[in-house]
């Protein structure tokens, strides 16, 4: 919980910085504040409900929790149709808060369609309230033609890496 | 008009394929009309008070329309105070629905935070009511060290790359 209230105390700060006009990028201490969020969750949920990805996200975030030396949480699948996101703006994002809306995690990773049909994939990583902490894109499958378990891997990678989380696989 | 009916009759068709459980991932048309919307602006705004970002943009947007042999749309800042969209939970998103809600462009193009503070940084191209086309993002400065030039110049090449367009240089 002290966890918690300190996030909320840094957003803050953050905040303040911006009304007066005071804002020079992201600090040291918000990139901590992320990152002491993610490797220290108790329970994940990957919103997907393809056994596959699941897999493949979960075998990620169990090395990343050895290599860090924290105890691995608990990591879940959704089990829910989220079909419904893909009818609104941001698919990729609502389901994430789908997820957060109706569990209990204090990491959600979802990934579905950025924007418009065509745009392509987002993964983001959120908090227990739904802020957003990471994300990575993926180009339409149209052009990457890369196979699902890669781009997967990849997006994570890539979306831990830059708030400076390394995979180390 | 034409080619916002088509697009309007394009996003129908997906949502009623996702309704109808028989959504496979993006298609050929809808990447084409992503890619239409974007080289038959007429107006673009870029949303951001920042002159060397303006610049950079700016500069690169007239190369690609050249490239494609297409007319080089009226390009504009967005002269209007966005500090308040740093206070929401998807700043770039919102900075770029702001120039949606204000301006008459056909294409908007926004970069900011990307989410809580910490989390880098993102660019989207969004049409005339609001929806995400193709988006890109950077690694919090904090870790990836680039000059502001080289980061905004990398996240629209890779926004367009992503959804076919090339920018040629």
């Amino acid at each position: 919980m002290n966890n918690n209230i300190n996030h909320n105390k840094i957003i803050k700060d953050a905040y303040l910085e911006s009304i007066n006009n005071k804002r020079y990028g992201d600090k040291k201490e918000e990139l901590l504040s992320i990152q002491n969020k993610i490797l220290n969750a108790k329970k994940i949920i990957i919103a997907t409900n393809n056994k596959k990805k699941f897999n493949i996200i979960n075998n990620i975030l169990i090395s990343i929790f050895k290599n860090y030396n924290k105890p691995v949480p608990n990591i879940k699948k959704l089990n829910i149709n989220t079909n419904s996101v893909d009818l609104t703006r941001l698919p990729a994002i609502n389901k994430g808060l789908i997820a957060v809306d109706i569990s209990d995690a204090d990491i959600v990773i979802a990934r579905g369609r950025l924007g418009a049909p065509g745009s392509g994939s987002m993964l983001i990583i959120m908090d227990n309230k739904g802020r957003c902490l990471s994300a990575s894109l993926s180009p339409t499958s149209l052009i990457h033609k890369k196979d699902i378990g890669d781009a997967v891997k990849d997006e994570l990678n890539e979306a831990l890496e830059r708030i400076g989380i390394n995979i180390g696989i």
